[in-house]
Order: structure tokens, then C-alpha cells, then sequence
């Protein structure tokens, strides 16, 4: 059981990572291919967003760049299932120069595992803009 | 196991269901009883609160009127832990005769199972003003 746990653990931990890689990429097949065909986003102000909606929201970001940084605070798996909380730092900078714009906060996510490979299924994304 | 599923989805409603009736009559030792001792409460723009933070913010408000509507979107157990999605919407109103506020959005939560009892502990609370 302990390693078991320590694998999927490590292997959340490497969804992270490379979500974080492919978003600074802007490889955004890779980041869909990391959630669930029916996962669900849920921000502070808006109405919850499925994936075709986080899809359409990083077309419309081509002319930025991004930078994200994510510490994990806290990941526990049950079987098939995990929750996660991290702190989450997202910079973007128009690519035409204009001035950087910084988020950062809290995120608490529900993962699933899927034909062996964890993936995204509930998101809270608590972040604010840094002053 | 489908009873079981059954008997603790019900447990996590009726624990919403408490939480919201204790929030009205301000009876903040009630809620704090429905909390996981080392619960973690996620906000937007707000370093991560514990529950003696949460237990201050109470008394502090003891000049408002409370309102709050939950409406439960989803609930999944795992054994001794769960997690819920609600939509929350709170009405804040000062007892002097001050404007009443709305907040409303998403929260989403880590429950656990404690000698028996489910208790809230992670929360992610995406609430927004209403305007």
C-alpha cells in the first residue's frame, strides 16, 4: 500500500509538472490531455467552466506569455481518486510590451485516475491579482 | 456498499443542512463542531485560514443578520473521506439597517469521517459579491 500511494503521489506530482511546462509552452493539447473529458473549473466570479470552455480561454491567449509556478501543499489518494491543494503563481505578459500582470493564490483540485493515468476532475482556482 | 454510499451522502447533507441552520441562528459553537480540528479554509485574496481564524471571524460579526442558501451540485464518497461541490450564496446584513450584502459562487470541499461523523476539512470558497 505504501507504494502504491508513493507512486500515484509521484505521479500527480509529475501532472503538475508537466501541465505547468506545457502551459508556459502554450502547448495546449498537451494540458487538455491532463483533465477529464467532462472535468469541471470553478473560479471566484464566473459560472463553473468545462473543458471546451478552459480550451476556448487559452485560444484567445496567444498574444501573452505565461509563467506559472506550483507549490503542493497537500496531496492525499484514496484508490482511484486524490485531492490536492497548492499555492499557485501565474504571471502573464502581453507579448507587445505591455506590463505583466500577476496572480497568485490557493488551488484545491479533485484528480481521477483513468486507464491508469491521473487526470484533473474538479478545480477551485482561488487566485488574485498581486498588487 | 450502495446503502452505505446512500447513509453517508444523506450524513453530508444533513451536515450542510446544520452548518446553514447554525450559520442563521449565529451559533458559531455548532459550526466549529462540524469542522475537522485541523480544517484549512481556501479564500480568494487571503492567506489559507485554520479554525481558530475561522472562529474569529465569527465574533466578529456579531452587529450582521446571516442568510445563506447551499445547494448541493455534487457529493462523492471514498470510504472514510469525500469531497462536495456546492453552489453557496450568502446575504450579509448589518443589524443597524445597513445595505445588505450578497456574496455567491462555487465552494468545494474535503470531508472526512471522524468516529463516525463527517467533518468539514478543506474548503475552497469561491464566493464574489453580487452586485
Amino acid at each position: 500500500m505504501g507504494d502504491s500511494l508513493q507512486n500515484d503521489e509521484q505521479a500527480i506530482r509529475q501532472l503538475v509538472e508537466t501541465w505547468t511546462r506545457a502551459t508556459k509552452a502554450r502547448d495546449v493539447q498537451k494540458v487538455l490531455a491532463l483533465m477529464a473529458d467532462d472535468a469541471v473549473f470553478l473560479v471566484t466570479g464566473l459560472p463553473p467552466m468545462c473543458k471546451s470552455d478552459f480550451a476556448a480561454g487559452q485560444a484567445g491567449m496567444q498574444q501573452v506569455d505565461i509563467d506559472a509556478r506550483s507549490d503542493i501543499e497537500e496531496i492525499k489518494v484514496f484508490g482511484e481518486w486524490a485531492y490536492m491543494w497548492t499555492r499557485l503563481a501565474v504571471t502573464v505578459t502581453p507579448k507587445d510590451g505591455g506590463a505583466p500582470v500577476k496572480r497568485a493564490g490557493n488551488t484545491l483540485s479533485i484528480l481521477k485516475k483513468q486507464n491508469g493515468a491521473w487526470a484533473l476532475y474538479r478545480d477551485a482556482n482561488l487566485l488574485a491579482v498581486v498588487p
